[in-house]
């Protein structure tokens, strides 16, 4: 059966959210007395405020909530640990929404209209409908529609949002493919009965990124980028 | 406060199904001995298949189901009907599939355009995710995201559908504005909180429409189609 929908992760496969936090607090800073190691800052954040969180959730371990509440909680923690004084309460929540302003790797809003000329594009992110549709305005990411786990209440990588999100879009699971730079995303749509692209994003951890994945992944397609990915689909 | 995001009716505001559902009829009876009224009989489809059933689901009459399937059920009866011998299950699925293909008013994209440049635009239509995600691929309507009354299991215009359409999108109920060119669709968003824009579509229901509202209409912005909605908002 012929592809017909491409899924996308988003979170390091779509934009760069490392380094745009990195740069959000480097502008957030300016000015101040504090010292902060934002790479360090931001990996925590990543880590500790959403990673986590939504494994736990995925697994059943605690009751879902949205991304932005998970982020906001960890970020008052590490506004704390981190000692960022004088923050007023208006520049935490503006902060916390950086996670709406991440800017996209350079190849994606060239790739991802390419590929939408041949296929519906869409993303199927933990992330929230609200955040994907305001990231999307902010970044230029011509989805045809925004498919967060949020409609389900559930997060990735449990198989059951990969069916949800299929049903959705009314088509055959066979029909859509996932891309993802994450193998534990496309392990789950893959037993949910999904196609799978693997996109490599070397520096998503930042210079000290380790490798992901090993050559001769079992996925259909192995791209570099989604330039890569559009040549490899023939889009 | 200020209005950010606009939302949209489709059917009727945004796509003109009538003449659309005609223009497919007519393409589907070439060659074929068959005399048809397609006016009459897209009256029939949109009356007897759409606005009956979901009205009575939005009164909690009976069970939600999705917009494809009441659409197939009234023309497996119509098909009886009008005596549209000898389809084919391909043929006759392909027809239903026509609420996808709706052909946009005239002013409809280019005012989109304008219009998203200052706003979030989005549908909030009773149509599937499905069917309006395809529909805005076939059309090119450039919404930010695809918002359905199926997301929520509800029809228009039951209020409980504006306030989840806002909470989904994270705005308050008075920054948003629902655009329509139905009274009963801006009736219920008003019930719920929201602004409200009506659109003159005088020809939604072809050559014999009768007058859906009166002048000195109750609406925050009344207009006479996108364009001169963009000019009323400063977009």
């Amino acid at each position: 059966m012929r592809v017909h929908a491409l899924l996308f992760d988003v979170f390091g496969t779509v934009v760069d959210w490392r380094g745009s936090v990195v740069r959000a607090g480097q502008r957030l800073g300016r000015g101040r007395p504090w010292d902060i190691d934002w790479g360090e800052f931001a990996d925590l954040w990543r880590r500790e405020g959403y990673l986590e969180p939504t494994a736990q959730i995925a697994r059943g371990e605690r009751p879902w909530e949205r991304v932005d509440v998970l982020h906001r909680r960890k970020l008052d923690e590490l506004v704390v640990r981190f000692g960022l004084a004088g923050l007023s309460e208006a520049e935490t929540g503006d902060f916390n929404q950086v996670w709406r302003r991440l800017d996209p790797w350079p190849d994606v809003v060239q790739g991802l209209h390419r590929l939408r000329k041949r296929f519906l594009v869409a993303p199927l992110s933990n992330g929230d409908f609200a955040l994907l549709t305001n990231m999307a305005k902010h970044a230029g990411l011509p989805w045809d529609c925004i498919v967060s786990t949020e409609l389900f209440k559930r997060f990735k990588p449990d198989p059951q949002v990969y069916r949800d999100a299929v049903d959705l879009l009314g088509l055959d699971i066979n029909a859509t493919m996932m891309v993802s730079a994450h193998p534990r995303d496309l392990e789950g749509a893959r037993s949910a009965g999904r196609r799978a692209a693997y996109i490599d994003r070397p520096l998503e951890f930042g210079p000290a990124s380790r490798p992901k994945t090993t050559p001769g992944s079992p996925y259909e397609v192995s791209a570099a980028d989604l330039a890569d990915l559009a040549d490899k689909l023939g889009a």
